[in-house]
């Protein structure tokens, strides 16, 4: 049915990563190491690293800065053709690694971005989706601006009448919504337009006024709401400290929650973005595998990995996923 | 008459730079080097370091970026007391730096900083000014916004009644003045209650609508204009290369138009700031040298001496500016 | 009738360059700095920043240090769709950068790679071609093994019954040409399909036993030779030591030589891939400027631009090019 | 009753630390990191992080790495007022970092350095306390030279008689004390005008001829010998490897013993200052929170947290810590 | 019988290693940190560490990279008198290092190198060695190329005739052995002249057909195959992640099988040459500590060492390995 | 006569040299480059590249950091054999680098070093000079210390009694000389035994009171107080700036004075050590050439190209003298 040939698009706003050089706080730094991601992106390069095309849509500034993370992108053979140029400005942010007990810091420098400028009607979307199977998008799209809410929504209203599978990290972000509307307001109309839904308990909460005491009864209601959602699935993560986390998985797929195995992360790189490697995992695996339990699994992989990679974006190959889902390879040195 | 025990303040944003190491482009950096710098920040660090108390005003935003820029005034024991917190951004701008016949390239990213949203009544200018001596702005800060030009306004008119010289690097920006103000709008108000005055012919004729065929005569009618400006100085730059400039200065006295020595600049290590440091070196020598010509000579050495300085401010001691004033030490190895 | 709508298509090898960093010697060394490059891969990217459509293609080692290498084209929008992959090795080449009397010291290492084990037919040129309109090559191919020198030659035939303009830059090099041909058994035939050569007058007498005592007496003898030929032109490079060369170039037109005007490059950046630089500006000029003066100086022009800039490839955009040529904002800080 | 409008004031060598980069060995180094510390000005920097008013006093070269030392502090906001200016040389230590089972090692070379030629009158204790609340040593100054002995002496003296709370850590360094002077012979005349002592049992033994079996035991002997100390307090450091420490610390607080939580550190940054965070975090208590069970929560958590810090001193706010004892935060992603 | 003050021989190809920085993926790398090693040469610089006269004998290009290899050598003391030059290639291997699940992956590009092209009589064996006590080679040389069987075989038969003690590190590679014969083909007849031998079980059937349920079972059939060998070790790797492994060691000794203690290693920093560490602690304590058990601690000790050294070497004193033997000093702080 | 299979001896302190990265200050300094050398240590090394056998004596601390340098010597294969160990320190110096008319600046932290505390019958320098044609000393070790003063005037001595040649750079240091002697006292017995001197004409008279108006004067007056003098060469450099020199040499061979050609620098990367370099070329020159005009060419040229290096001691082959001093290959791309 869904055919791996097809595109995945995401959409959402790139944004330029200035890091502090290794576990160096912001009042020390003397230089910053730069990357470029964005929690739809990542999702795009992940997918093409796995082998799917993957085209993303975002608006960036006319200038060096923008083209840059255009650059960023095609690198990874992700389709640009549909990025949007502005007059405004990169969004960005600062990030300190955090160490042992300390917590990561990140200072969000995103206000009047260009993609916080952009208007609905901007793109085309019946072209966009001429090729596609599956549309990805998260919560965090809808919380920048009016108009990234209004496009994310006629994104996502296209998809639906052209038969593009949809899937929405909902991703609750209490800092941004600063627009006038708050998550109540704009994400119960896209999740009603959504197949698979990445969130969590209180995302739900938060995203669709939906309660529950457990993940499953949460899900249960959800689905009574929004009658189009097919899985739930979310992250279960244990900070026992900057550098040692615990990550596993559980999906529900309408009948029953499954969970994923649990990986020891004991020295993390970067865990930037590993969420996104979550959701490109997902989405990997119910194009691919069609099967919800090694899905799952794939994905709880895909975001551990990303745990030891520098950078946003999650640089595995399939192959490597489902190396580390069978547990071989594991540490070792291959030569 | 004017006592170097006192204090010299500065007003204006300080903006954090991103520079690409070494002569990559925007495009090619995974890296940007970080430091601190404002035209008006830059003057009062360098008289720091010549000796002379200074003090600079600002506002920052209240974070660890802004935090940071702080501590980069504070380690040259530039007085930070008065510098406000406020919610908004830092604003921050991009640089390459060219190589030969490549010129250097600036991406600004500084609307909406904090240092924009200053307003009226902020700063207590009776206290700022109870120690000082002398009062500088440029034409940068009343380009910025309302406020900016607002506060500007405020501080020269609260120095000029408590009797501080005050200084004026015009320094026409044509990107600035976006808030519906023109440079004409603005400007002449400040300029007549201005001592001493950094001017080219154009920066006369954009701010205060004054021609002239020569420097001699923009500044003869400049005078007319606006009788209260004593001197009139400027840099004249010869542009080689990005790799080689020839830099020398003129400055009008009210009689004459005294010429300065000219500097061969073959490698420059780094141009931002170079006017920053002509500036504090006018400031340094009308304070303390008081011989127009021998100010002006310390003036243009501080100019040249920064053009091998990394990062924005002129890291100087007067003794090594007299030094080369003199010809003395130049290029050798001091053990 | 050139339309710069339609692609110029590129053939050769990528080569992994490793150099010391700063002005360490190979036996100082303790990091090499890494990025991809290749004589005629470098004329593909010049021209797509130049806005022209490019395609490269060559064989890569189906390894992560193969896919680099394509990731370095990609990122530049170069199309890479026709790149082969091989069990071989990645060629390289260790450099030393010069300064002053010191000349710059290359060590390669690029025999048996993948694009040596290249054969005749595995390109199916036909494809390749079908939306081109130019096709450049350089000596170095052929020089490298019979399997390249094939495949060259089939570019060459494929694109001449096609249409598609032909340029080659002759490029003779001593220390290949190892595979039991030499440059004067080979480059004859590749020649005779040539619209555009780039070549000195050692390259036509290394090549072609062309002699002659002037450029142009050369060039005139080089036509009778080879009547398909249209223009060859050539740099001309004085080196006064590794930081400071003056360069201009030559074309000769079919009836006269044209001189370009000359650069001094005092503290130069890196040199590698200047030529290249100047043939991209060359197809550049001659596909959109369709004026001889005008494409050298463009083509001179962009050469001059390459010694400031990082690594082997001409990031440079027409436009800045275009200015450099108008002398406009040589050396200059533009914000 | 103690004021933390008011100062406090610390005294002691600032040291350049030169470490190898990374895990590298001392014969591997290519570059050395640079920074500057000591026991006691860790103390005022950490303090003046938490928001108390701190001020140094040292004697450092009159030169520009003197002057870096002084930047260092500077930058921190610590008051550098009283520091004096030597003839002599800056102590320095050479640093590489231990890596699991391999310890760290350390080279010191501060022998003839600038503060080990203070002397006796040198600084002037009355205006440098005039508005202090608190004065900090450690055991290692009186350890440097009978002229360093002799000003910690005064400053001791002069602050009992002022009303100055005194804190000591006592921190016995068998390798230096080769002035001709035992710890013996000197530390029991400043511990005997002390309040607040940091030591565990080996030193109190080394430095006062103390013994008990148990800390509890040696504490009331201390007590007896020392009537003037309050509260004695020390880390318990269980180092399992480099890279993994557990660290808790007790205090006996006259009456009885408390103990701190254990914090686990299972990926240290740098160790170096840990021991003076945790006496930073101690004066801050007992200054600012007045209650024993808080305060050395509030210290130990202060010395975990330095062990994710790179350089010598604990950059962390008060807020920080107090999350980081009330288990908030504890690393987590901060948006 | 064994005399220290002889010198430990030692054959095999050095390689140029390329790593990526940090945890750098291949295809992000701009840089590549260099090193050169060999499983033997690591060898001879681990026991010139430990204070034992060692030669490496090889062959290396004839130019500024296999001049650079030398001076690694030279630089710890290693004698590189037999160093031979021809006109090919430096092997070399570039290197990624894995992070916590995800594997170390190296790409090895060692053919045609002038060690593969080295011949039989090439070597002056007699002459080397002269004054050796001991020779150690290991199954990667015999697997390059017939020209190094023949090499390796000449040395140990010269070595045996001679009196020198032979090791052979058997350290079975399938990726190797592809000029047309099977280790199974070379292998044996080098070991019938070896004394001591590090390997595995998997090691000794693929190199020499010799099964065994257990390890001992296994030595004792390679014991009747092989008289000539004496002892039999090989370490005992537990890979829970990239960042974390535990290792010990056994060796068989004719009679019986000893074990090592085993260590954790929680926080790797590089594992290459952990073996080749393992292999120098095992020659230096049969040589010094002439104790079966004391030997495998030691060795067992310099191979857990090793993990926590940048680069291939082993740089570790004896002391240093002594004290972790003894449990002493483990992560401390010395000063 | 002399033979070049014969070791030249060089005697003195080497240094850890900690320099600012690229055109950084002092107080801007994050990271110190680190190498190694010393003003008769960068002659061996020099020496060793241009193929002449070369041992350097010297005393060093008993440390990793005094390890660090014998490193740094016998990577480059200058036997070491003769350096003592000592319980005192390294001796340091910070070194920043000039930028245009900005000087080049050192401070020096050397007192009390290793080398220092070396005394009278340390050096057995009959072994020393078993195998020597040649000894070479500068008039800084004898400024250093009595200890080194003696020590040099028994090499001098030893090496006179033995038929070596004796060369000595005067090079006088105002700044060195504290220990209660002058120049004048101890460098004259020195110079009477000495057949090579490089002194300018200050040096003659503050290490001789030798005067004259001319080089060619001084030279005369020179001899006849020192008849064992055979040839006085000292460098004429023009210090346009730290970036453009300009140098030449001359030599008075007894008979008349020799004068080199000039080299124009002028993007220098590193001066330290030119001095040293001329000197090693002289001595190469004089040992190989045998004629002076062609040593002193050849001196000049290694005097010049040392300021392409990084770092103290000339990376340069004989034959790249050779080709600089034929105008070969300058500023090419030699592949």
């Amino acid at each position: 049915m869904i055919n791996q040939q097809k595109t995945v698009v995401t959409l959402g706003e790139v944004l330029m990563r200035l890091t502090t050089p290794g576990f160096a706080r912001f009042i020390q730094a003397q230089q910053y190491d730069v990357n470029f991601g964005g929690a739809e992106a990542n999702v795009a390069v992940s997918l093409r690293n796995f082998g799917i095309p993957a085209m993303h849509v975002t608006r960036l500034p006319d200038n060096d800065i923008g083209r840059s993370a255009i650059l960023a992108l095609r690198k990874h053979n992700v389709d640009t053709t549909h990025i949007l140029s502005g007059e405004e400005r990169m969004g960005l942010y600062f990030m300190e690694n955090g160490s042992m007990q300390r917590a990561s810091r990140i200072i969000y420098d995103r206000f009047n971005s260009a993609f916080a400028n952009i208007s609905k009607g901007d793109i085309d979307w019946q072209t966009v989706f001429a090729n596609a199977s599956w549309f990805h998008y998260t919560g965090i799209t809808p919380a920048i601006s009016q108009g990234a809410a209004d496009v994310c929504l006629e994104a996502v209203q296209v998809a639906r009448k052209m038969g593009v599978t949809i899937s929405g990290d909902i991703n609750y972000r209490r800092n941004l919504w600063q627009y006038g509307k708050s998550a109540r307001d704009i994400m119960p109309e896209l999740i009603s337009l959504t197949d698979i839904v990445v969130a969590g308990i209180t995302d739900m909460e938060n995203c669709a006024s939906v309660t529950g005491d457990t993940f499953e009864k949460a899900c249960g209601q959800f689905k009574k709401k929004f009658p189009s959602v097919q899985k739930i699935a979310t992250t279960v993560r244990d900070s026992i400290s900057s550098s040692h986390n615990k990550i596993s998985a559980v999906m529900w797929n309408g009948h029953t929650v499954l969970s994923s195995r649990e990986y020891d992360l004991t020295n993390i790189v970067d865990r930037i973005g590993a969420g996104d490697a979550f959701m490109a995992g997902l989405i990997f695996g119910l194009l691919v595998k069609k099967d919800d339990q090694a899905s799952l699994e794939f994905a709880t992989a895909a975001c551990a990995w990303k745990h030891g990679i520098e950078g946003d974006v999650n640089l595995a190959t399939a192959a490597e996923i489902d190396d580390l889902v069978k547990g071989e390879n594991v540490g070792k040195l291959l030569r």
